[in-house]
């Protein structure tokens, strides 16, 4: 879906039906962040997005394909890469958009509900990877055009290094009371720079 | 509590009380591997640790406490660190360390449960950060060692170095359905080693 916004709860283009999922899932992810996932209720839902109770049940059914249809929406909402010309510049706005997402208080609730529903659901969990593969997909280009100039070795793995920025951000929300603040995020993309120019994140051979 | 063992359903000095212990902590772990953090209820440890129900409901009141509990006796009862005689070497055996025990099926599930547990409570949130703080304090004197052999930059900060190698193998069992095989401990072994050879883990000036 083309749309200008990548906040879930704005205004899309579509009609009545996409206008009642985008308020479906703005409340969804609104009650997630508030309760976690232990007091996601369908019924509650509906009321808070004001639409038919009957409406979110025949469209949704449970809780895990809100969440999954929750987790397909955040891929298709999250926001394109930064290009700045360099490996570090590139990774290191990847790496401060993660933090900003994980420390604002309703997004980082959010996520932390979404990663304990997928421990507890297949099918959470598979909507749950594969939001995680849009994102380092969407940002594995840099990747490649470091290779492309030069800066790193040819058979680098693109999403090795991608994933490599997010890991201590989400090791650190948790694991820890500490804050995600942006040196940490700073950290991440120069530590993952400095070990891909060293070949860490080498492709395995064939 | 001294101990040989690293388990923590084993035979364990001490008398009737922790023996109740073990057994309970050792049934509230099989059920959160089983069955994650949804499922946990006091009356089927219980059940699971042959323990009167009366002395599990007495003793640990709730699943949050029991969970928290169960927390502080994994963290008492973790495995000592590795030394080899290289900064290399030791996370190397750090790494892998984590990826077995992620990798393993019960005690993947186990952590995976605690993690989701403790993005619901607050306690378990504490127990849980406790836990890693344990086991980051256990694995830090590698990284100070490696700075007297004048390996790494006198200012490292070890817990962040530590953390790092941790940090891709979370997020690997977090995010994805990837394996947690040896090439992906042993990267981030060696992405944390270059990282903190390069100064990336510099402590901040005060």
């Amino acid at each position: 879906m083309a749309t200008e916004s990548t906040d879930p709860g704005s205004v899309r283009p579509g009609g009545r039906t996409a206008r009642v999922r985008a308020a479906v899932l703005r409340a969804a992810g609104d009650a997630l962040a508030e309760g976690g996932l232990a007091r996601l209720d369908l019924a509650d839902v509906a009321r808070r997005a004001e639409v038919g109770r009957t409406t979110v049940y025949r469209r949704w059914g449970s809780p895990t394909q809100l969440i999954a249809d929750l987790l397909a929406d955040m891929a298709e909402q999250s926001l394109p890469r930064t290009e700045t010309g360099t490996l570090l510049g590139d990774l290191r706005a990847n790496a401060q958009l993660v933090r900003r997402t994980l420390a604002d208080p309703r997004q980082g609730a959010l996520f932390k509900a979404v990663i304990a529903a997928a421990t507890c659901d297949d099918q959470t969990a598979a909507a749950l990877h594969r939001f995680y593969e849009v994102r380092v997909a969407e940002w594995q280009p840099c990747v490649r055009q470091a290779v492309e100039r030069g800066e790193l070795p040819a058979d680098t793995d693109p999403r090795e290094v991608v994933r490599a920025v997010s890991a201590p951000l989400y090791y650190r929300l948790l694991t820890s009371d500490a804050p995600l603040d942006e040196a940490t995020a700073d950290r991440a993309a120069e530590a993952a720079v400095t070990a891909a120019r060293a070949g860490v994140f080498a492709k395995p051979a064939d």
